[in-house]
This record gives C-alpha cells, sequence and structure tokens, in this order.
C-alpha cells in the first residue's frame, strides 16, 4: 500500500511497481516526467517517509507499504483541472499581498469633514483611497456621486469603494455604505480557435476558485481562423459568430458560477486573451482584411470596454480589457502567454515560446528582441478532428503508457473513472509510445493488420483499440485510426517546421535555445519526451523545456489582478516583431520533411535515433 | 443726420446733440461710458470722418451731418445680445488657428497599409491624427471600431474623425468615410440660480452662433440657493428641482438650434459653470450638506460626463464637462469667470473679481494667492424681486438718462422698440440718475410726493414712471418702487459690505486693488460711474475698472474650446482659498452701514461727495 501525501490518497500496487507508475494509479498526475521515466531529468523527486534522501519516482520501486510526500507546488495544480498556474514559476504570479486588480473592492473608513478641514465629500473620499495605496482616482459616473453624500453618512464613514485600475487612470465604480463582507470576483479568459477556458478568480485575494473549458460553438462554422473569416464575410454572419463565441463564454460563466455558487453579475472585471481574429469576431469587428494583403487587423490593442458592450453575461458595468496582440497572426493570447516566461525576471538567454493550439505561435528572443511567427496547426492537439478525441476536461485520458509491443495498455483518467475520450497530452503520450513500441513506424502507419493485439480495423482502415466499449464511458470503443494519426503528424510537423524556419532566420541553431516554453491545453500535463520522441519538439536535453499549459489563460489571470502585469504584457506586445512565415518558399520543404517519426533527418533527433539503435540491438 | 459706422446705422438729433446721445437714439448701445460723460475715462473714444484725431462721444457734439466711426470691437458685440465675449480682453480668448475644444472633427487622410507597414487599421488611424497636432488617442468604442475597418476604405482614406479630449486621455468617437462638410457645434451654459444663459459655438473655428437666456425655471420653488437646498429635502422634489433646470436648459438648446436652424444632436461637447448648489441640483447630487456645517458638497470636480447621464437633448453620447469649483459657496462659474481676468497674463497687480448675480462672490489675489468669499445678494440685480424687472433680454431698458431732476427720461431699449421691462445694467443706470438727479434720497426714498414730476402712487407707496402704458410693450405703466429701490440698496450694500471685508481680512485698502472687475448678467453694458455712484462699487478712478458681463458664460465658452483654458480653469480652482463671510461677526455691521447711497460714512466716497458739493454750490 502506498499513501501519497499531502493528498492522502491511497493505493494498492504489486511490490516492483515504480512509485510513478502507483502514483498514476492513484490518480495522482503531478509528478513530472519529461523525460518519459528514463531517470535522465530529475524533475519527479519525491520523498519517502522513512528514507534520508528524495528519490526519482520514475526509479525507485516500491517494496512494502510506503508514505510518499509529493513537491508541494503539484498539490495546488491538482486541486482545479486546467489551473495552468502551478506549472509556471511562482515567482511570476502576482503577489497576493499588493494585488492591483483591474477591479477591487476597497474597505476604508472616510473622516468627516470639519470647519477646518472642508473638503468636499469626494475630496475626502479619493484622499482616504490614496492613503490606502492607490493612485489618484480620476473618474466616476453620476450614480456613485449621487449616493456619495449618503454613503459616507451612513455608517461613520465606513465605506467599501468598487475601484477600477483602467488604462486611463482610476475609476470610482461605487461607493456602498459598511464594510462589505462579500468579495468582488473577476473573471479570466482564454478564447482559443477550438477551445475556451474561463476562470473565476476571487479579486480580495487572487485565488482560482473554478475553471471551466469549453469547445468554441464557432467550431460549426469552421475549424481554423481562415475558414471562420471567409464565413463572416456578410454582417450577418459576423454578428452569428459573435454570438456563438459569446454564447461559448456566457456558458462557461454559468458552469463558473453555478460551482461557487454564486451571482454571475458579482464579477466586476474580466481580461479576455484571444488571438487576433477570436477577438475581432468576439467584438464584431469585420475580419476580413487579416486575411487579405497586406494582412492588417483593424485593432490590435482593444481598448477598455464594459460588459454590457461586449456582450458578457456579468455586471453590465464590469470592465472588460483584452491582451494586446502583435498583428493579424500573433494576439493577444500570445502576449499573455510570453508573461508567463522568465522574460520578466530579466534573464537574457535566448527562450523559445511554443503556443499549440490551432494556429501555432512561436516567439524567439531574450530580454532584447523578441521575433515571432504563425503556423496552422489544425485542432488536432485539441482532440477535435480526432475520432475519439476531447478536449482536456472530466473522463479525458491524459496520459497512456504502452508495454509489450503495444499487447498492454495503461492509462489515467481526469478526475478518474472510465475514459471518454483521449485529450491532447493522452495523443502525444500515444504517439509516443506507439512509436517506441514498434506498434507504428516511421510514417505513423501500423505494422501489424487488424486482429493482431490491439490492431482492430475501423471502417477500412487500421485503428489501435485504447478501451472496449465496456471499459468505456460511453459504451463505444476507444480507438485511434490511422487517420488520426496522420493528422497528428501533420499537425507536429507544422510546428517543429515553423520552429526550424524561424530559427534559421534569426541566425540561431537549436543549441542556442536555454529554455523551451511549451504553451498549449493539452492537458495538465504533457510528457516532453514523448513530444521529442515523435519529433513534434527538437531534440535537445529535456531539463531545458518547460510544459506551462494554457499560458494565454495564465497571463489573463495575472493581468487581472496586477497593474505591473498589465503593464508588461503591452510592453511584451510592442517589443515582438512578427516575422510571415506562410511567404517563405522554405516552409514547405522544411514541412514535408517534418511529416515522419521523428523527420525524415533522423540525425536532428540523436537521441530518438540512439534509442532505436539500442532497442535493435536489445531485440537482436 | 449722423450715421454710424460699421453698423451703417443712421439717425436725426438736433445741433448740439452729444455723439454719445446720438449714438444711444440710433439704439447703439456699445460705447462704454463708466465715467457717466463726464469726459473722465477716455474710453468712449471714436472717429468722426474728415477729423484728424479721434473724439470722446461723450464731450463732441453734433453739428452737422457726419460720419461716426465706432472702435472696432463694440462691433462683435452688437452681433449677439448676451455675448460677453467682446467685453473681454481679446488675448485671453482662445486662438482660433490653434482650438483645442472638448470635441472636434479632424478632416484627414490615412494612409493605407503595406506589407512593410502593416500596422492595424487603429494604429494608422492614431498615427495619422497624431501628425494632425493630436495627443495619442486613448480610447475608443466599440461601435467606432465595428465600422473603422470599412470607413478608411470608403474614400481613399479621407475619413472624418470625431476626437474627445477628455481629462482622462483623447478619445476617437467616430469615424466617417470622406471629409465632412456639416460643422460639429458645441455648447456652453451658464447655470446662474435665476438666471440660465447658453451658446451654441461652432467646435470648428469657435465662432459663436447664438446666445439665449432665460429665467431658471426653479426659480418657482426658491428664489434663492438656500431655499432651494431646503426645498430639495427629499429625492422627489431634488428630482423635481434637477428637472426643472433641465428643462431650463434644453428649452434654450432648443432656441439655439432653431436659431440656425440645426439639429440639437449635433452638439457634441458641452461646457457648463454653475455656482456649486445650482451644479448639484442639475446632476441630482443631493445639495443638503452644503448648507449643513461644516458645508461640504458632494463634489467640486465633477467628472465628465454623457449628455443622456445628465438628461441634455443634444447628442446622447456628447461630452459634457463642468467648471471646477473651489466650495460650497464658490462654484465653478467663479473658476470660470476668473479665467476672463487678466490672471493668466501673468499681471502679479493685485485684482478684485466680483460676480454679481443672485449670489455674490469675490475673488480677490494675485497670480500668487487668492481668495474668495460670497455673499447673499439676491436676484434684484437679475430683474427678479422687481416690479418692472426683467433680465437682459429683447425689450429690456438697459440704459436710462434722468434730467431736468427728474422730469425727462431717455432710456435705451435691447434691439429697440417699446420697452418690455428694466434689466440689471438699466437698475443701476436709474438708480445712479435718480441720486444724481436729487429724486430719490441717501435712504432711497423719494423726496417728492406723487403727482410730482414722475412720481406717481403704486399701491400706496412712492414710484417713479420710466414709461407710460403707451409707451410700454405690455401697455402697463414702468414704474420703480421705493420697495424696488430698498431691494436694489439691499444688493447693493451686501456687495460693497463683503467686499470691504474681504480686503480687510487680506490687509488691504481698497488703493491696493490694481483692477476691478464686474462680472454679471446686468446687460450689455454697465455704467460702472453709477455703480459707484450709489455705492455698489469702491470710488476708485474708472480706469481700473472692467465690465465683462457673463464671465462664467465666456469662461465655459474657453473651456469648450481650450484644453489649455481647461487646466487653467482647473489650476485657478485649485488656488482660490474660501473665506467663510456668514460666520464672521463685523459682516453685519458693515452691510448696515451700506444700506445708504452711497454709503453712511461719505469719507469712502470721495468722488460722490465732491459731485454733491458742486451741486449745492450750483444750486445755491
Amino acid at each position: 500500500m502506498v499513501r501519497f501525501q499531502p493528498a492522502n490518497v491511497v493505493t494498492e500496487v504489486p511490490s516492483g511497481t515504480p512509485i510513478h507508475v502507483a502514483a498514476l494509479r492513484a490518480g495522482i498526475l503531478d509528478l513530472e516526467l519529461p523525460c518519459g521515466g528514463e531517470g535522465a531529468c530529475g524533475l519527479c523527486q519525491v520523498e519517502v517517509v522513512g528514507l534520508d534522501a528524495p528519490v526519482l519516482a520514475c526509479k525507485t520501486r516500491v517494496t512494502s507499504d510506503m508514505v510518499v510526500r509529493l513537491p508541494d507546488r503539484t498539490q495546488a495544480a491538482a486541486r482545479v483541472l486546467g489551473d495552468s498556474h502551478a506549472l509556471i514559476d511562482p515567482g511570476l504570479l502576482p503577489g497576493r499581498d499588493c494585488l492591483t486588480p483591474l477591479y477591487r473592492d476597497l474597505r476604508i473608513t472616510v473622516p468627516p469633514a470639519s470647519i477646518e478641514e472642508h473638503y468636499s465629500d469626494w475630496t475626502r473620499l479619493t484622499r482616504t483611497l490614496n492613503r490606502n495605496g492607490g493612485a489618484v482616482p480620476m473618474a466616476s459616473q453620476l450614480p456613485v456621486l449621487r449616493q456619495l453624500a449618503e454613503a459616507l453618512r451612513a455608517a461613520d464613514g465606513k465605506v467599501t469603494v468598487g475601484v477600477e485600475d483602467s488604462a486611463s487612470g482610476q475609476r470610482v465604480r461605487d461607493v456602498r455604505p459598511g464594510h462589505s463582507a462579500t468579495r468582488a470576483l473577476g473573471l479570466a479568459v482564454d478564447i482559443g480557435t477550438t477551445t475556451v477556458a474561463a476562470q473565476l478568480v476571487d479579486l480580495d485575494d487572487g485565488s482560482v476558485l473554478a475553471t471551466e473549458t469549453a469547445y468554441n460553438m464557432q467550431i460549426r462554422r469552421g475549424a481554423d481562423v481562415i475558414s471562420r473569416i471567409d464565413y463572416a464575410r456578410t454582417p450577418e454572419r459576423l454578428e452569428e459568430l459573435r454570438g456563438l463565441v459569446l454564447e461559448t463564454v456566457n456558458g462557461l460563466v454559468r458552469l463558473l458560477a453555478d460551482a461557487i455558487p454564486v451571482d454571475p453579475r458579482m464579477i466586476r472585471a474580466a481580461f479576455l486573451a484571444g488571438n487576433t481574429t477570436m477577438t475581432h469576431l468576439a467584438l464584431g469587428l469585420p475580419p476580413r482584411y487579416i486575411r487579405e494583403s497586406p494582412y492588417v487587423p483593424t485593432v490590435n490593442s482593444v481598448p477598455e470596454l464594459r460588459a454590457h458592450e461586449v456582450g458578457l453575461n456579468i455586471d453590465p458595468q464590469a470592465i472588460v480589457a483584452f491582451a494586446p496582440g502583435v498583428g493579424s497572426y500573433v494576439g493577444g493570447d500570445i502576449a499573455s502567454g510570453v508573461l508567463c516566461t522568465d522574460l520578466s525576471t530579466g534573464n537574457r538567454d535566448v527562450f523559445l515560446f511554443m503556443d499549440i493550439g490551432t494556429n501555432g505561435e512561436i516567439v524567439i528572443g531574450n530580454t532584447e528582441w523578441m521575433v515571432a511567427c504563425a503556423c496552422s496547426a489544425g485542432p488536432a492537439f485539441e482532440g477535435a478532428g480526432i475520432k475519439c478525441g476531447m478536449r482536456a476536461a472530466e473522463g479525458a485520458i491524459e496520459r497512456v503508457a504502452v508495454s509489450d509491443g503495444g499487447e498492454q495498455v495503461e492509462y489515467s483518467v481526469i478526475h478518474g473513472g472510465k475514459p471518454a475520450g483521449i485529450c491532447g497530452s493522452g495523443l502525444i503520450s500515444l504517439l509516443g509510445e506507439l512509436f517506441r513500441q514498434r506498434v507504428i513506424d516511421r510514417s505513423g502507419r501500423f505494422f501489424k493488420p487488424p486482429g493482431a493485439g490491439r490492431i482492430v480495423d475501423h471502417q477500412g482502415r487500421r485503428a489501435f483499440l485504447l478501451a472496449t466499449a465496456a471499459q468505456s464511458r460511453g459504451g463505444n470503443d476507444l480507438v485511434i485510426t490511422e487517420a488520426d494519426i496522420e493528422n497528428l503528424i501533420r499537425a507536429k510537423a507544422a510546428i517543429y517546421a515553423a520552429c526550424s524556419l524561424v530559427l534559421e532566420n534569426v541566425g540561431l541553431a537549436w543549441d542556442a535555445i536555454a529554455r523551451v516554453y511549451i504553451a498549449g491545453g493539452f492537458g495538465r500535463y504533457m510528457r516532453v519526451a514523448d513530444a521529442v520522441f515523435i519529433g513534434m519538439l527538437p531534440d535537445l536535453p529535456l531539463q531545458r523545456f518547460r510544459y506551462i499549459g494554457n499560458s494565454s489563460l495564465t497571463g489573463a489571470y495575472m493581468a487581472l489582478l496586477s497593474r505591473e502585469h498589465r503593464r508588461r504584457m503591452a510592453e511584451i506586445a510592442a517589443r515582438i516583431t512578427y516575422v510571415d512565415m506562410s511567404s517563405n518558399p522554405q516552409y514547405m520543404d522544411s514541412y514535408v520533411k517534418a511529416l515522419f517519426l521523428p523527420h525524415t533527418d533522423m540525425e536532428r533527433f540523436p537521441t530518438v535515433a540512439k534509442a532505436f539503435e539500442s532497442r535493435k540491438r536489445n531485440v537482436s
């Protein structure tokens, strides 16, 4: 029996089982295994009660009953599904003691006027606010002023003041008598082409109350930004797409509010990050010129708006801010994501940031310069266009272990229970395992015919059986087909080709990259070793990689809570230079070469080549 | 026959008539006669065609047909009734070539994007705006962005951009294809306790299109601010008072718009000046604490609002700004008025600014310091509470000449024709003349009984007949009663007492005042010599006085048109220190002493004493 702390989860495993497998059984997915359990990266360190030194969970086996203490930071991540905050350097998150959110309730006591100091009610209010750490509030609205005299006198000067910190200055939203016991809520949203993620945040202390994701309902009108831009060519259709994404976001707002439960009108501020097309569609801005040369959007830095203008079903007067974009194909989600890198800690090393969504965006640079490009990866890694694919939500297979040459499968399911489908991290993990176990060849085809092991026939093509109908939540076989694998290979090829090309563009070799950040909604954890193994990521030392999850959402959360982070995000957007990859004649060549596992040119993947060599030796 | 140029007005007068009397007959009131025609001030200089040097209109007599050329600046004033702009130093008005109004239409051409310079539509727009002299626009609204892409492409980049210059930065209000031929309009308003004045302004070139005044409809709920504050003690009554003043302002807006004619929704910006109570009532802010110790208003600097919030029937989205106030009894009208003094030219001499309305407000100071106080003068000088009083509008007697010991009366009527009543400047003129001609004694009583000369009986008390029923517009006798004269004396006494006391307060003698500005809605011209003669103004050399009319309206006009003037006005409000006069025990004593013509203490008015001495000698 193994007891995992601090989650206090218990599991029974046969003696000799590695600790990380036991953890997987216990439903704990917090152990980082970027090296794929090879003992190379050292990131899966745990403490075993009774042992003097920490051990590696991937290399230490269970021999008797034991208590395993997991590293602290994994705990927070386990609490909220989809919360990527635990994946980034905690030093980057806004400090809880010095939050400057877009909106906050300040509980203050305004002294009465006297004959000597007969300042107006408004002046006494703002002077007191300033003593409490705010900047001079510059603006207000008529209803606030109308209630001000009575509010200041109703409870001996004790008032709760709702203050907005907008780009154009501070604004008092309301003044209520007494010190309010209710908390102000905020909303962070990542509007992806395929997936929309939203987070309900307590603006008083910065805590995440709930996180939810949903497929963008616009999917029915096109799988990628180009098809949606084409669809939106009439005002009616643009309005339809605007309605669909708002329905998606408002649906998430309802889910979030019901989860607490709380009235969604208590949400006083929202920070939204999305790519340029998603932002245009959400606001009803015609996206046409984004895809017509010279490819310019209406706006990159959307001004702050009110919820009722945007159509969000929260407090109608809530302030709604948007992550600033760079250009037509590098949007606010990227500025938001780069906020999650150690760029802002002043680290001058060159980093590579990859946000892998329906579009793949790549930023390379350091504190001095940043260059970005985009490629169309497709929605495969978000589970869309994949037979049994799904987004990273309850019931999704998020990690797979294949053994015995493809005969045995182990997987873990988000929130446990029977699987309903497989999400991005599960697909990468599965593809890596199938390739590692020689179930598929370098072009992604199955070696064996249907009937052999877990290979089945699916509508005339070969497929791999992950779970039988009886084992699955929906009562259907869960399979991955050859068509699915082709989709995944095309997606990973697009990403790798774009990375290679942008590196060439800036005259750097892969090895010059000190840190690779991988962002995306794959799931809570992504096995970097698998992603390298299939050639999606470059073959660099695993320690250089950092999976940061949905960094667009995390950045939106940070910007929602901190003026300094909003400033930094704007600075990031202003400093990134966009490089157009689609017009680069080398791109197609580079892409075609990457349509193999891991790549046509094996020399680019020496680690993978070596693994194959050693297996061949083992086999022979 | 005398022909006055440039108005080209002709009149026939007997040979020997002074030019200024001929001008009065011709309906021309533009000649300044602050000395009362004594030849002392030199301000009535005119050119007589054929003569080499200018002559004084008060001292030069008509001997044959002549052409008289009036000074240029009087012409502009004659164009628009109530336009006080011509009364102030022209150098103070915003320069027409560098207007920075609250709202303006900029006609620009935005270059298309190119592959090399693929800035967003919004960025190209704002860059072009900045090249055209604006600061960086920081904000916009969703409808603007939604139409931006098409607007920029509809007329080869030619667009008309509506830009607001708000306190928190520039804001693009709309972008229309092509270069608009229509002009943007603005509104300047002075909300007085008794009289409301409004001006329609062309925001493109700063010209005044029309000026209108009306009595504040709140009068029916109280004659002064205190009675209105008392009335407004329930939310329903506050709302009633708010409705009444808005009805007044919106009525003026209709009149102004009809005069052009133009759609009032083309008014894109408004600047309002009013005393603190009027501002509170107009905005629906409870005024209660203005009159309860320690006398604090809700707000002195009202934030910028939208017309629909305020309830103005102009463009609902028009920006509405307010002149900043100093305190409960020195409001935005005073900051607005002080803008019309040479304070901002850097003149370091001490000035005295008096705004004589229903409340009298006094500011004394220079570029280094300013002190203000207020006194309750009552609405007599606005024609309210006076039997045949009226505000300075068409049909009002605005100047009176009494001769032959009260037997003969000459008057001029605004816009000519039969008189309907008498306005503030007419009342001062009349009171001065009656006192000078020894029709009334020093306490304001008529020397002679009814039946003697123009003395008539009016409801048991003596009255002076200005015009018979046949001579008047309404078919009623126009009289001034002893009760009217008591009212006027009380008003002038309040003003003089407050001035004296505030001077004592700052330790200055009257003679230390280099310039006295008299503001108020008396009429187009006020005879300073008369006002000194009755003891309303101190007995200083007449050249030191400057009547600047409705300076609150003029200041609002300047602030509507110029960012620099808005900044200066805020600076003035911030620098004025308020001194409470009502709690000063000497005030009543000082007031009672001033309840005589010109004053109990004749030594304070040596000029008046001297005039009486010389008359006595003439009589004896």
